[in-house]
């Protein structure tokens, strides 16, 4: 199998300057270019990102003309993203972007775009690989164990509780477990607070603590026995497998896909 | 919905003695015999099992022609089970059967009668459902994320290690993982074992400690991140919500299934 | 050294029972007799709690004279326990009582009889030793790292939350803690009780689910690193090792000491 | 009470510009002057390290004459730090010094002098006040719980196993643990390794995943319990608050210490 020739848009970014170091590091990936809509012309090299002396162009159709690369990776903004994702389904490149902020409308169009072009395309409003797994895992526990309580653990510069992952396991679980109110239905919190927030009756717990990163894990009971799963997320990198993950699929997919947890199987 | 008429066959066994509790408490379950070599024509109230009073049987053919029931749980022997399982299906009651036992040709005559009469049947060498779980999510994670090691930990009467269940997740993730030695190509142990054991590559540590009870903890690392699911198995009991499961799926079954994996999706 | 002779007062109790046990298979232990106050003259081994011979004695006063123990367990109720502790430590026997119920005129009235006698005695309100050890660490911790949060995890026919233990934990830490508030001074809760319950600026969590026993973490956090410390109880059994140490310790001892954390160093 | 006057020796390094930071966000803490064999004259600001203008000296009896420092932080190398810790005491400044480089005579000549001159000084081989407490905490547990095994978990860079902390940890178990073999006495390892290495009786085990930082847990089991201390490490900013302790206590100090553990009380 030959290389998977790779398009990245949005190189200096958080995102973007991981994404750069990824496909720099990957075998049989290959950095063909980057879209950056303030340096036209210059090298990769010359932005401080990475040593490679790949093209920078502010212009993507030009920039996909001429590099006809199989996948574009695009860590810009929504609205940036969208014209890109579009820009690249016409013109045959598959895309892979990161994004919580497309709409509705905006994921319907690109599905069609798809299917008319028959290209696959992957949007992941989540690229950490691990997270994603222990929702889904989650999700599919949730059938045969409805008791489950979450406890999701941060530093405490975090000013939100509970954190946004836990809310999306919560209401992952919810889809498809049998309605119950978790704990003894007569309990009583002599500290009000003790028993967490209630979430269609599921309980979560934010631990917030210094030296903390990013921790969730997710807990069932039945009797006799308990199952839980757990993430921890110690550094930013760690969205970089989903990234790998979604360009390894997207390039045998010609469907449509949003959320990494559609590729899993 | 109907009621599922149930018939146990081993009542007096740790499981069987277990069953009975769960069909006695369980909504829509109903407990129409039990089969027990020893006692035929007394009632189970006298076994000192459970106070129900529903007839004994020794002979399986009369007691399912009798009591006309939708399922048979088999929790005797391999032997015994595997003539029960047979006369269960070819008198259209569908099999519910724990055991380790079977062998490969087992298998697969059952499986034939089973295409022939068009009836479910469950064997589950394994009804701890959050441990089959556990294995599950361990093997798609295992696709995902090669770098993966197994801790497990039990009670120190404990006689061999690593456990079967350690062994057999680690089967199950073979299956799918990329072969890879785990850990830095150069490591040294300046204690032997501190490394623990090598299976595939991958490493299972076991720990024995009086108090623990059964535990697996199987963890998957990746830049910048980990994913563990762990599994607590407190008490024999935890058992029954597998066999509960299975009873619920066959009665929705036209075919043969072999290991609770295969029914949970 | 020679055997420690001991009589147990409550033998037919949950936690008298098993302190036969715990004398019986114990080296150096030895059963002489126990008191229960329906059962005079009978023999241990016609209570049903264990096949030992050793009389049964109504009246504490005779049972000491006769049998003259080195040590007396109690595991009555606070009023029995209270008239055995006096007696016994007025005819020169070390009391060893299990008991949250003593007052503090009962305390001080104990100690004032152990200083005239010099002889020793160990009033426990909580025998579980590792549980005394976890609060007795989370102490020290709770002096150099003042971010402290605390999950309890308990089975789901719990009714109170947050534990007592829990709440002994936090009043622990926080008779040495600086005074601090938990968490960011701008977090906001969007779903109420997400922060779990307030202690003195303390945050605990109460986890509740079938399967579960009683299990604690308090777990402390501090720039680029976290300290855990956690407490399994999976079997009152584990109230044992409270009882072997503090007989253990009452035959060293020629003073009084209130809580088993006194005795650890 | 007035602010402690703050020298640090090797404000470049690794550790030095960690308490340079360290020095500079505590209050009461004031950093009068670095010592730096390269930079004589200049200002820490332009050295890279912060923006504090504090001067530079390359000599360190000049620096302390002139200064007058409360306490000089020494983290150079064992050589320039035996230096440096002598000449500090003799001209009245308490040390605190990180290194595992000085010698048993080192050692005992240091001691004297603080007898003589009455001075405080800490030598702290390991500034991880959690792993300290974790080391500290499982020996006590150790006293009571003769059965412990030890999980070290760290990234897959790494090439000895067990880890120095944890042979460290054991060490200090052993001091205090009634000799014992782990596990049952027939035990067998199907896979060799699987019970890990051996030390003292006490079994430790090796995890090495990528993604990891550096994570240990002592796990000590009784009959019905078991009682886990667990530090996390994940970033070297948490040696800083080791040496914020030594050097609050030193101030308070007349006399030589070696190792953290022993100002923990």
């Amino acid at each position: 199998m030959g290389n998977t020739k790779i398009v990245i848009a949005g190189p200096r970014g958080r995102m973007g300057s991981e994404a750069v170091k990824l496909v720099e590091r990957t075998e049989n990936f290959e950095l063909a270019a980057v879209i950056d809509h303030k340096h036209n012309g210059k090298l990769l090299s010359e932005l401080g990102v990475s040593t490679l002396a790949v093209p920078v162009y502010s212009d993507i159709i030009e920039c996909l003309n001429v590099v006809k690369p199989d996948v574009l990776i695009d860590l810009t903004t929504p609205e940036v993203g969208m014209y890109h994702t579009k820009t690249a389904l016409s013109l045959g490149v598959r895309p892979v972007v990161g994004t919580t902020g497309f709409t509705k409308e905006n994921l319907a169009e690109l599905e069609t775009l798809c299917r008319e072009r028959e290209l696959g395309c992957v949007i992941a409003p989540n690229f950490a690989l691990g997270a994603v797994l222990m929702m889904k895992f989650a999700q599919v526990a949730g059938k045969y164990f409805p008791d489950v309580e979450i406890i999701e653990l941060h530093h405490d510069k975090k000013l939100d509780a509970p954190s946004g992952t836990s809310l999306k396991t919560a209401e992952m679980i919810a889809e498809v477990r049998e309605e119950k109110k978790q704990g003894h239905p007569n309990e009583k919190e002599t500290l009000p607070g003790a028993r967490g927030a209630d979430f269609a009756g599921m309980h979560i717990h934010s631990v917030r603590l210094p030296g903390l990163i990013a921790h969730e894990q997710v807990m069932f009971g039945a009797e006799g026995q308990s199952l839980s799963i757990r993430h921890d997320s110690y550094d930013r990198v760690s969205f970089m497998s989903g990234v790998k993950l979604a360009v390894d699929t997207v390039m045998k997919l010609n469907t449509f896909v949003y959320g990494l947890e559609n590729i899993i199987d």
